[in-house]
């Protein structure tokens, strides 16, 4: 990795994407890292355009890449669900992102919306599944638009997919200090679906007897986010669970505007791809009001999974600082400012 | 209504369920209605004695009732989702509970977990759908136990299941001050049932001119829950998202020991059911420990559906008065002395 550039496509995507991208790239070449950034303009533009979404022939070239970088997508002009389904999805899919990392973490400074909470009691991490359940997209229509319509959607899940990313989570959980590990779902109402998760983790736990492994609930998980974010360490869940409790997360860790996320491939056999856990809000697009930390927090995980560990934590840390001051009353700064900032320190 | 007595069937349950129950009848009689209560002995000690979760004979002498209330079910000493699934979701289903309605209404003098949120910021209304969705329980597994297993759970959404819940929501929306509905889904990802959903919701709202209709993905409903409660009135979604919401709830609005259900059937094809939202905590059980005060407010919910309006707002005032004392440091009472002294506030 050291010889050669790292070679970065970036899908910069629709409203703010591009915006919190540009300020993303910037604190990656601070950091002393030789990239090669490619754009691709996939996205609502395009789609209108072109009437593409992704086409077959620019995913085997996003294939080729050593990492992927996404702003955001989704446009109220695009019906809703295709730029997610055929592009965003599409790619997590494609390139097998088993594992979509998503730190919960309150910086120090940060305030939370949770009354009399100290830092230290935010601070997990959540494996959510990528490739499962109920984002398989199965299901159907019968009948559409009479009063006998039967929609279905189908949550399905694989001991395969299922067993790769649980022991994902134990390896996580072990690495961490409280090595603990909980699973959540919904095991009393989706009996098959977690008879199967449950078993997985009872049966990865005997590999890995110094994790203490726990269950909760989603509903309960979710009440426990807001009264007792401390009882989580790790946290193991499929898609959907794990695509609520993030935007949960991010709510009670100082807002969307600090979450980042991995859509991680562990056995690197297609590019893992790197994207704030926020929307394009296309709002507050071209107004230089997005917050640029979450995708630079992306970053960071970006530089972490190629191995570029003391650059990864460069970042974490100049974000770390940068966040400190806010609290100190140096507010309303724009996207670029706030980006700026973050870069002076990387490069300092 | 008013000549005869209420026949009220009671099903405390599990763990802290007839605790809490004693209470709520407690102030139901004292409240001046004349009820004619039986109780069901139905839960995990009748589950380990019998084998019986809920015999067919006793599931029709139930719908006899002019209402239920149960207390909570579940126990560590039964397998997950026997007591869930065959008692519980087997009542709402088979008394057609299509409304599962939860207010998620901050009072005065409770503290929530969000800081600086005003007491009026928290004030909407649930409305979960109670009988289809991911809870009909459909699904399967193939090769179990093997690395090839595959489990798959099956979300079912029916024109006539959706709009029936969707009107309710409606109704409840024009009811209400703000007169807002929004539609809480998935239906970027799930493609089918999210259409329908939307759909019936642009339909209806066409007969509610006067009603504002928003949509809010779960993802982001979960975090404004958090962050901006003060965007929702009632809130339609379906059974699963209704789950998770309703906890989340529940956790910003003083916590699971307030917050109260009503497990729906509008036209009165058979009796419904309330019960609090909290489980049977069978950590707590027995102790005294158990806040009654969200039955007692699902014995509100229970007066108001009988017609009995006075009544159902004297016991709401009742709990009100009472949650203020609290605040002014009456903690540590037992569930006994809360039921006694909301009791007394009924009586007076
Ligand atoms: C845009 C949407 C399809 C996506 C998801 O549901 O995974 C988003 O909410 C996320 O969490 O990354
Ligand atoms: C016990 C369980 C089956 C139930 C549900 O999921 O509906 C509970 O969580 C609730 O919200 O009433």
């Amino acid at each position: 990795m050291e010889s050669r550039n790292i070679r970065l496509a970036v899908i910069p995507g629709d409203g703010i994407g591009a915006e919190v991208v540009a300020e993303g790239l910037k604190v990656l070449e601070a950091v002393g890292t030789k990239i090669e950034a490619t754009h691709y303009d996939l996205g609502a533009a395009r789609y209108h355009r072109t009437g593409e979404t992704l086409p077959d022939a620019v995913l085997e070239e996003l294939r080729g890449y050593d990492a992927i970088l996404l702003g955001a997508v989704g446009d109220p002009s695009v019906p809703p669900g295709i730029l997610e389904r055929d592009l965003l999805l599409r790619l997590r899919f494609t390139f097998d992102h088993y594992v979509n990392l998503r730190p919960v973490k309150l910086f120090p400074g940060v305030e939370t919306r949770l009354a009399d909470t100290p830092t230290e009691n935010i601070d997990m991490v959540v494996v959510r599944e990528g490739t499962e359940g109920l984002y398989a997209g199965t299901g159907g229509v019968m009948r559409r638009g009479t009063p006998y319509e039967i929609a279905t959607q189908e949550s399905l899940n694989t001991a395969y997919g299922v067993e790769r990313v649980v022991r994902y989570a134990f390896e996580k959980a072990q690495s961490r200090p409280r090595k603990k590990l909980t699973l959540v779902h919904k095991t009393n109402v989706l009996a098959y679906a977690g008879d199967l998760w449950q078993r997985t983790v009872n049966r990865v736990a005997e590999e890995y007897p110094e994790v203490t492994t726990d269950y909760s609930h989603i509903d309960a998980a979710s009440m426990f986010f807001v009264s007792q974010p401390e009882r989580f360490d790790v946290i193991v869940t499929d898609n959907l669970f794990g695509d609520i409790i993030t935007d949960l997360g991010a709510a009670i860790a100082g807002g969307i505007g600090l979450a980042a996320s991995g859509n991680i491939n562990p056995e690197r056999t297609a590019p893992s791809m790197f994207e704030p856990v926020h929307g394009s809000a296309p709002d507050i697009a071209g107004q230089g009001k997005a917050d640029p930390t979450a995708t630079i927090l992306s970053v960071a995980m970006l530089l972490e999974h190629l191995g570029l560990s003391t650059e990864a934590a460069k970042v974490e840390q100049a974000v770390a600082d940068d966040i400190v001051e806010r609290l100190a009353g140096w507010a309303g700064r724009t996207t670029h400012e706030i980006g700026d900032d973050i870069t002076a320190r990387v490069s300092s």
